[in-house]
């Protein structure tokens, strides 16, 4: 019979029995139609590949992800995932959904229709993440239904806030979730329960999450596994005890490997999730395994019955590798068609300015002043006990620390006090809010920092130790239309500009990874200790991040949920 | 914190790890909230109950059978799964569809809708089977359509014609395949492919068909798995060699048990899926694999997401078991509410009639005469050779044999000819067809017997030694509106009513239990010898069957799907 495609002499992973069949694989309308000895005896192929014998995988699946943690656009982002091999992912648009609301999210799917990679989507069941920040858009219960409505959508992305869904049934969240499950009961809700066991475990599962992606304990697996929750490995989570958990139980069916956050620059030397992959190979996982966790198992999942396996009737996203327990990937296939091979040019433009005029114009505020650094404060003069934000390195956490700080006139004298300022500035020209406080720690210790990368408000955030250096600051980014600066005695020394909404760039990911290693070091050419100092930074207006934060309506004391002022008792 | 049921001191079963836990488990709103070692401690419980040491597993469930197979209505159905601990059930009604049509499976769903046993349904794909007999009703691809606007609908049924579908593009089967896969890509379609392999097995499930309830062999179940395609196994199924194979290899995702059929007598003595759990138990498999086999795999099949498994959010149909091999029920749980128990009288009046007036007069012909089994031949007076159907004990199969018979004055003299005569006439009061055949083998040796239980197309179905006892076995069963009679010198022997469509009775099962015996043993005092009278006269009439059968448009030589006159030369 008639067939696309044949390739001969290829080693098939069989995910049901998770092993390798040396064998041929006849393709049919982007499907496989058969995977066995027949070859050209039975099949008329319009094309056929010698796959020398190298092994045949499916495309890689990722199920919990968000693009804007890259910095660039679908396009660019797909464009980079084909090379990995990675066929089919299910970004989270919350960030972009903060910046424009339902029509942020649309505008994300859009721009992904056209792309190689399938994208399919987790609708963001918590924007914005509190009712403590002014953000550009939100998603209510009518919005959620709106979206409900496109085939793209396919699950209910992670339910931030846990802990007003069990102790708060008149939450937002709880809302959310009793509409979701009364009007569309079959809808996969995806979690983030970090460490809650026994009793607040199956509270949180009986309300209907049932995946967590948190970093992980034994103990933890073992009771969300029990009790039918579905955990999704981010590399955080592959310590050693955790994968020796995995490879020496039998639970394939519990759990998938997943990328989360993946930064330009990682993505451009590391790679996705194949690097996953290929660490937990390296970590003494059987590749069998392994590809089963990122593959079969993750399309599961989702319910994504068509795809992550090389089996009659299934799409035909694959990928030939030469090396197994490196991935060293040949050539990428989407629904039988090639679309990456090592040996071949692999070359993007893309088609910038792909959003709508207005997506570029998000950052609604006039330049900065010198002024604007100045902290005004109602007291007598006097010396104050301060909040201070300890920034540590290592976490995405702060600590409450306190000073004492001047005030002289009005005005806190926060350049004396040895610490540095973090202000925030809405920018969506709303209401003007802005709000001060002051942070120490791992943070830089001289020059001046701003960003409209700042999850998940976007408002403008600056941290600096002069006025002069936070204006320059403030204002390149500005002036950028959103993005990052770092600024020392006056002058730029790293800057990214991310025009679309403010926090994605339509550029190459080659010159993102780029300047984001350039931001980095000249983040820590200020003082910056951290692993990686634009994650710190960027959460420092999270207020669902402990334990002090900071956002357009003032000082966030996380573990408490309320705003509190800069000075404890003035 | 309140809930409504706390059960305590239970070895619950867990479908995950396939294992058994000591504890408790706490229901809410029809839903397990928790499972743990919590009990009063946490819980402030409306109904609290002692489990003493039992067994908790959950409710069965039975994705592949046919009520109709029992000939009772789906109340009575229900009522008898739940003492067997069968809480979940996905049949196909096609015979009734066979029988009305589409409104025959509406008429069905809205007779289940009050069950306390849940029904899904299968949505009969092959209505009539072939378009070589009349029958009341067929479905169509806008019926379908219809039926699949209706929430119970949860799969496409068994796919019988698998030779059509891969041999002619053209079939209604692959019309239909064609329209559900475009139209509702995500539908479950069920299969029999029997003893296909490699190359027809793939394109069968290429082309949507992925799950086979057919008598597997070791080889077969390997190339089904391997392939993607779901097991379903039913007590023919279950050899030593099968049974061997599903116990040793790490398959369990990959097959479950079904019951199929099960005669009104079977049901009340042996019992119904839980039967199957038993045997398999019996039969050296584990009962945590044997548990999981006939709850949360077939659920998982069925992407029955919210129940199969005791854990948190899922729906409260559960069973205490006192012996876990033999599977003792104590009490049944659904939703959370006590429906059996064995200590407690289990009472049931069906709500007869609960069908449409019309569904009581589907037999529309007159009483018949002796002169109706008058086998009229156009041929010259000579000895003709005749096609005779031979029944075979221990299968469905027929052969087809050869003998001489004498035509007289235009008429077969078919009493003299060593062999029994077989009539059909079509019953529904639309064309009056009727033909005739000869019946040897395994079947009756005088006397006569009469059904309207005559699969799939349930015209009237008359097996007999001579016109007089045929004519009156015809007019009783033509009288009671359809069922079953058999007809010794002249006097009825053995009768079952089926006034529901001529297939279905009110009655309780005990009372159509008895009568069905009575049938049986009837028919093998007329010397018919097979383990299932029953099943091998009701499926003469059955032209997707081996090798000779008979509609009302004349015999049917199966294998070469033709109607073929009953003398082979005249």
């Amino acid at each position: 019979m008639k067939v696309d495609l044949l390739i001969e002499n290829v080693r098939i992973y069989n995910s049901y029995f998770k092993t390798f069949i040396q064998g041929n694989a006849a393709i049919l309308d982007g499907k496989f139609l058969y995977i066995g000895k027949r070859g050209t005896d039975s099949f008329e192929a319009a094309e056929r590949l010698d796959g020398q014998g190298r092994y045949m995988i499916p495309g890689l699946i990722d199920i919990h992800l968000h693009i804007e943690s890259t910095m660039v656009t679908p396009e660019t982002f797909s464009y980079w995932l084909i090379r990995n091999g990675v066929t089919t992912i299910v970004p989270e648009p919350h960030e972009i959904a903060n910046v424009f609301g339902i029509d942020g999210v649309k505008q994300i799917m859009k721009a992904s229709q056209q792309c190689v990679a399938d994208m399919f989507y987790a609708l963001p069941s918590s924007v914005p993440a509190t009712s403590m920040e002014t953000t550009g858009g939100s998603i209510e219960i009518a919005d959620l239904d709106e979206l409900l409505r496109t085939e793209r959508i396919i699950c209910l992305g992670e339910i931030m806030n846990y802990v007003d869904v069990i102790q708060d049934p008149d939450s937002k969240t709880n809302h959310i979730l009793k509409h979701i499950r009364s009007q569309y009961p079959h809808l996969i809700i995806e979690g983030h329960v970090p460490k809650l066991l026994d009793l607040d475990l199956h509270r949180m599962i009986y309300s209907g999450v049932d995946s967590d992606h948190t970093h992980q304990s034994i103990e933890g697996m073992e009771a969300r596994i029990a009790a039918g929750m579905f955990i999704e490995i981010q590399e955080k989570s592959m310590t050693p005890e955790v994968m020796a958990y995995l490879i020496e139980h039998e639970v394939s069916e519990h759990f998938c490997f997943v990328t989360d956050d993946v930064m330009a620059d990682s993505f451009e030397r590391r790679g996705h999730l194949n690097t996953i992959v290929r660490k937990a190979i390296g970590m003494g996982m059987k590749p069998e395994l392994a590809i089963y966790a990122s593959t079969l198992s993750p399309a599961k999942r989702m319910r994504m019955h068509d795809r992550g396996v090389i089996a009659p009737g299934k799409i035909a996203d694959f990928q030939l590798i030469s090396n197994l327990e490196q991935l060293t990937i040949e050539q990428v296939y989407k629904q039988g068609r090639k679309v990456y091979d090592v040996q071949e040019p692999y070359t993007f433009t893309a088609k910038a300015p792909a959003f709508p005029a207005h997506y570029y114009q998000s950052v609604q505020m006039p330049p900065l002043t010198e002024e604007d650094f100045t902290v005004n404060i109602d007291a007598a003069d006097d010396r104050y006990a301060c909040r201070v934000m300890m920034v540590k390195d290592g976490s995405t956490f702060t600590e409450e620390h306190q000073v004492q700080a001047e005030v002289r006139q009005g005005k806190l004298i926060w350049q004396e006090s040895g610490r540095g300022l973090i202000a925030t500035f809405e920018r969506y020209g709303k209401n003007g809010n802005r709000a001060y406080g002051l942070i120490g720690g791992d943070t830089i210790k001289r020059g001046a920092v701003a960003t409209t990368y700042s999850h998940d408000n976007h408002n403008l955030l600056v941290v600096g130790h002069n006025p002069h250096d936070m204006m320059i600051a403030a204002n390149e980014v500005i002036n950028n239309q959103g993005g990052f600066s770092v600024v020392e005695d006056g002058k730029v020394i790293a800057s990214l500009q991310l025009p679309v909404g403010g926090i994605l760039t339509e550029e190459p990911l080659e010159q993102v990874a780029s300047k984001v290693e350039q931001l980095c070091k000249a983040m820590v050419s200020l003082g910056y200790r951290h692993y990686n100092p634009i994650m710190s930074i960027s959460t420092h207006s999270l207020p669902v991040s402990p334990a002090l934060k900071i956002t357009d309506f003032g000082l966030i004391d996380v573990n408490n949920g309320k705003v509190v002022p800069l000075i404890i008792n003035s």
